[in-house]
């Protein structure tokens, strides 16, 4: 694919394309091992302590949209990445690239949602870079965050960790976010408000961890969905995933903004959910945990982990059938985060 | 300044205007100790490690010129932030934010080049994103890094450790990444080519470092140029500063070329030199230590440091008379990092 030979919004899109950019272009280059396990967050000895450390840039549009905005995403998302991994997020880089023009009321709200969202989270913003670009460029803004985290010894969480036997757990309603954006974008309203989920599951993953050894896999499914986050967990892991479509949690607002709009729902991005592989026997008491949690309320078991046919990810549909749930191939949802 | 409510270019040019968006915009929002101290990485403890963390997004344009190119920089950039607090650069991010349309070429190109400044510099890419713009936005391409290295403990250096009594030493000539950059955009063409000074200065710091335990201030005068990293220096160690712009090594066609296009050689950026102040007693021998290295070849004493009028720089002139040396107030040479 990549012989198109010009950068597609698809290779953007956290699917298939993504995929291939990463394989082709990146790991051959920076290979190493830390990067090669494609985690959200990178796991590494600095001295006596082992570090996780992470980064991701948002693009999305527009900068301001019902339950957040491209700077409370910056945080969550970083806080998000290096949660996933099992670790205790500390300290965040913070780099804006700032279209000339940008009114500086815009900028101060978003700098004050990032302060927000990293005083719930409990972290701090300790470093940080401003570029402008002229008018025209940049959409706005920019931003990038990074993050580094304590992992505990032995840190024993991945996405290739997941193992025969165990459940799919996800924390909540599925969509939220995507389509909070893309209704903003497009001006559609719907009766009732559709809010991002947008928020930091470190105090989410604290409590599901206490509660159980066995949790084996955590993944935000953020850009390319439940779908992309199930398949990249199958990959790395060597296993199947079945899911049950009538056991997802999915407000009805979401479900018909979906159909409204053509989307699949297992493609649309979250910012406040996560999944995660649990054994069997421990998952009762991890959906307790995170039930006893704000962020974690709605949630749900919705597949299973089988042996065969490793790196599958099915779905037993509403109506009945079984339907195979690939990767996304093209362009999804743009500029989404 | 501020009142004027909308970004303008000069807020990115690492002046007046920049240091005026992080005092009244970042930094009450984001209020702590480290942050603060605006050096060019954070100092903070995880376990029982001191961690330097650092970060930096680039724009140039265009994206490559002689002697380098965006990810280059980028490398380089977030290398030496790291080195310049005495920190021992270890691995970096890469975030990438790409214009859809751009050629695959360019964007392998540009991935060599950071695999070949990091190998450089030994440090090991370990984590990364990429997200696509539509076509229009982004210039083809812009480059967040960020980077985490270990401090040695205690560590002393600080834009704010410089002492009356301290001499002034740069690492070689000025102004040659910027007038390179921007010689590339203007079509000029000179007898010699001019290239950047781009360059990783770990090695550097290492030998400088290794000759004196009197090495109080370490800085890259990147944005902004040898002016403003010597006004920020000023200002956060409540000295004077006076130069001599005899001592100050250039090279013939960066001088003419600035004569040419009217720009002030100390407001120029670079990206392979540094700023030291240190202890005059081991001037001598820390110039030594930098002339044995490839990097510092051309190391010179520029300047000293006074206790009086805390927070001025100024510069005795080649034809006499002395003069302030202050902030840079507008835009100087946008998009050149």
């Amino acid at each position: 694919m990549l012989s198109e030979r010009r950068i597609l919004m698809a290779h953007g899109s956290g699917g298939r394309l993504s995929r291939e950019l990463t394989e082709e272009v990146f790991l051959p280059a920076f290979d190493n091992a830390v990067l090669r396990r494609l985690d959200d967050s990178a796991a590494v000895w600095i001295g006596q302590t082992r570090l996780a450390f992470t980064t991701d840039s948002f693009v999305v549009q527009p900068l301001f949209f019902p339950g957040g905005d491209i700077g409370k995403l910056a945080v969550c998302g970083t806080v998000n990445d290096l949660a996933m991994s099992g670790a205790e997020p500390l300290y965040l880089s913070a780099a804006f690239v700032i279209e000339e023009g940008l009114p500086l009321a815009d900028l101060r709200r978003v700098v004050q949602s990032m302060r927000d969202a990293s005083a719930e989270a409990g972290v701090t913003i300790v470093t940080g870079d401003t570029k402008v670009v002229e008018r025209g460029k940049a959409d706005g803004l920019y931003v990038t965050t990074a993050g580094v985290g304590l992992l505990p010894e032995p840190s024993y969480l991945s996405g290739a960790a997941g193992r025969p036997g165990d459940v799919v757990l996800v924390s909540g309603t599925l969509g939220d976010h995507g389509i909070a954006v893309i209704s903003q974008r497009e001006g559609l309203a719907f009766q009732t408000e559709l809010h991002s989920d947008c928020a930091p599951l470190n105090g989410l993953v604290d409590v599901m961890l206490r509660a159980s050894s066995q949790v084996h896999v955590l993944r935000d499914p953020t850009r390319g969905g439940l779908a992309t986050a199930l398949n990249e967990i199958a990959d790395q892991s060597s296993v199947s995933i079945q899911i049950d479509e009538r056991s997802l949690p999915v407000r009805d607002e979401v479900r018909a903004a979906c159909e409204m709009l053509g989307f699949d729902l297992l493609y649309v991005a979250n910012e406040g959910k996560l999944i995660a592989l649990v054994a069997a026997d421990d998952a009762e008491r991890v959906l307790a945990a995170m039930r006893s949690h704000p962020y974690g309320r709605n949630a749900a078991l919705i597949g299973r982990v089988k042996p065969d046919q490793p790196g599958r990810v099915t779905m037993r549909a509403l109506l009945g059938g079984t339907r195979i749930v690939g990767m996304p191939a093209g362009e999804l949802l743009p500029r989404i985060c």
